[in-house]
């Protein structure tokens, strides 16, 4: 791994403003931050966000930096979003889909993050169908592995981006006592996973909601969590009653019912999980009138969420869409170790 | 989006010329471009193809700017000629085929077209296998969105780089009065349909022809035009006679054939559409002597053309693929706004 | 094609020094390669790893080139290789799969090149499951073509980074005299095609070991090279007795087995194979204690090589994957004509 001197990176700030101070190699988890490291997150994405706002929406920030991104399985939204970002910042991208790739051919995963070191990727961006994926991928790979999405494990950029959506949207960009309501498929949502971790540790007052087969195991969690297991982090709660959940919240956030669900006897049909569940307008007469709602997409409209709720006034879910470039901008500067460079201290 | 201050685009004529006015969001379809806005359009492919002339092709105009493809069917010369063009400007380029991505998984095409304004696209080239599709994206895109090929409705940049060809080839590049034939698969090309509005338009005198059951309905249409129904454009002819079709054509134009349409009952074999209107050197000496030979490709040869035919000296199809590039940069560059900016009058 | 005026260009060496003359328009097989040409290729490749050790890994060298990468098999590691190559020089990359793409759709590989070429491409690098098919490529091809692996052929850039790395690593950089053994499916490679061509040039001692099935043609071959038939080559050696190739040897090289060809009755079994062929440490120690072990990957570990072969101190395998990034910039930047007009010789 080269070093990148200074001189190859441009100031964010205009006033050169110390953000923080970053010591992260990798970032596969949100379960690494502390809360200042996530304000420091935050405050550079404030950063992009300016960035995005020009005319001319490019930095050359990681100018001839290489960030490779590695998906195991589909998911054009993010695959886009990432590279968008890392493009926006100058970033020389690799684009690698195993399903349109022959990276599978008998080849350990060991093996293809040795060959893509070699190749030139310097941070690597992984979506893997298995948990815990991307920490092999850290043990050998050279430079900084950025977790896309694995398994049901974890989403961190999803996890930040939601939070910097709701603090843009709550009054004082605070979410301590919130009651924020996360409702699906709880279960094998790996953003479900990674925002508990955020959302307690901002502070809300946390509900994840749906049908019990889609909640298994997360009540003993939520018990372990308010046991102090997690010090400075809140408690969260569990429930299957969707009007409990969500009568005065603050941000109700919905998650994709995945049809494979059927088949595994997780749930009996799409109709039934769509007439007890769906965020529908007369639901969220229960929320706070302010109430915004929110969602990863992609969305299933009909199933998980009501069409007229989606396009609704209180939806922020296109914001969110635009927040994720900023925050992955944002990741990928602060790994590169863009950000130590930039604006050190000049003396100690 | 954003507005593109002067600086950020350089002006493409030496002199600076005033080429006219854009005032197009959406290039959908020919049908809604004045005769002074095709003129429009030729004259900047000029100024493209003295860009695409230099050694080093490529030109700032886009710079920073968004070009989004998004294909749900599979079209590589299609796809790579639109990417090609808007690098020549400079624009980044986020190309999505729905053959290899997940943009499907459930998802409403207004939710993508939503999804991808969120992460930046400021220009949509589009391609959809239903009519009308691209009219859809432009109710809820805030951008700009240019039709690569909808069903069997329009392809206006396939159109505009057929006309672009002819009065290249054409004396004085003049088509009125020019007899142009398409023969091939008339119903079912958008091809076809678009370059009916432009060639009428341009006074050519159009015939049509191909086998009765490929040519349904264009009799009717025939006499609506020629009704007066469309003013200013000229009539043209449909024809299932091969022969009357080509005598002293000024341009002959073969459309691809394809398998399916066998299975669908309205051929009977390839072969037999060979015998009776392949493009074959025999039947090309019915033409005028300088007579060109178009294709929109990809051809089947052997099909609806012989081999020698489609690499003779007449043949102009690979002039065709190269106009294309032109006539794209040409578009993404009015449709940016990039020239109202850079050849604006300076007083009014 | 355009000639690229030296201005374009910038000069590779600090001291301008001449690295000698290229004469080749395309680069199709090695065979084609004086001595004085690989040496040129292989100071490049030189010129080309010093980019690579620089915190920004990118020249102007190519910059508006257009470089269109063309594979009709899967083959991620090989492009990526290449298409990074030519990103790092500075050249437009456009990259088309006939896995992802429709360039099959019934058209015809001279159509797709003259197609391709009227998009705009100057360098082709192509990868065909068809042996020769570049040569009729070349044929049509106004620009260069580059063959990125063509049937049971040929794959020059693999042979010249093998050839590059084992120069790195032999003491004086020299292969005269060295024994070099390559096992595994030599009759389906070509690979070992290549690499018996460059070789035996470079004066190494040359065996090639594995199942007789798998060596067929190849004793009348070393026969004829050794007869004189190759004038400045010497002869190389044809075995089945894995001890007796290993003996001594200085370099390793093991070829990826495919499972293909169980099928069709070449070999009995994988494990078989792997019994009696596989690169084990137990085995190696029949070599130099200083040997090397290569391998073109992608690898079937516990097949073909042992794991712990693979990752071992004498492993220059992933070496081999960042040499042939900077074959191919090495590659790409004479063929582009880049060199001549950076370091023509200024008086005649």
């Amino acid at each position: 791994m080269t070093t990148v001197a200074p001189a190859a990176i441009g100031t964010l700030t205009a006033t050169g403003t110390k953000l923080g101070a970053w010591h992260h190699r990798h970032l596969i988890d949100v379960d690494v931050l502390s809360w200042a490291e996530i304000e420091l997150i935050m405050r550079t994405t404030d950063e992009m966000k300016g960035i995005l706002a020009r005319p001319i929406r490019k930095v050359p920030a990681l100018n001839g930096r290489r960030v490779t991104t590695l998906f195991y399985e589909a998911s054009t939204r993010t695959r886009v979003s990432f590279e968008t970002a890392a493009r926006n910042l100058s970033a020389d991208v690799v684009s690698i889909s195993t399903a349109t790739s022959s990276v599978t051919k008998g080849e350990s995963l060991v093996d293809t993050i040795r060959t893509l070191e070699a190749l030139g990727a310097e941070i690597l961006v992984m979506r893997h169908g298995v948990s815990g994926a991307p920490y092999l991928a850290a043990e050998v790979f050279g430079g900084h592995v950025l977790n896309g999405g694995d398994g049901w494990h974890a989403h961190p950029t999803q996890a930040l981006l939601d939070l910097y959506t709701m603090r843009e949207n709550l009054p004082g960009g605070d979410l301590r006592g919130r009651k924020v309501v996360i409702v699906g498929d709880i279960l094998h949502s790996r953003v479900a996973r990674s925002n508990i971790w955020s959302l307690t540790a901002a502070g809300a007052d946390l509900w994840l909601c749906g049908p019990a087969t889609l909640l298994r195991g997360m009540d003993r969690w939520a018990a372990a969590w308010s046991g102090g297991a997690v010090p400075g982090h809140g408690r969260f709660n569990v429930t299957t009653d969707i009007e409990a959940a969500l009568r005065d919240a603050d941000v109700v956030m919905g998650l994709r019912i995945q049809r494979e669900r059927m088949q595994g006897g997780l749930l009996p049909s799409m109709r039934e999980y769509a007439a007890r569940f769906q965020l529908t307008a007369a639901r969220l007469r229960l929320a706070k009138p302010e109430a915004i709602v929110m969602h990863p997409g992609p969305m299933n409209e009909g199933v998980e969420i009501a069409p007229d709720v989606a396009t609704s006034g209180r939806s922020v879910i296109t914001e969110q869409v635009a927040n994720g470039v900023a925050v992955r901008m944002a990741l990928l500067y602060l790994l590169a170790g863009a950000h130590e460079a930039a604006v050190g201290e000049p003396a100690r």
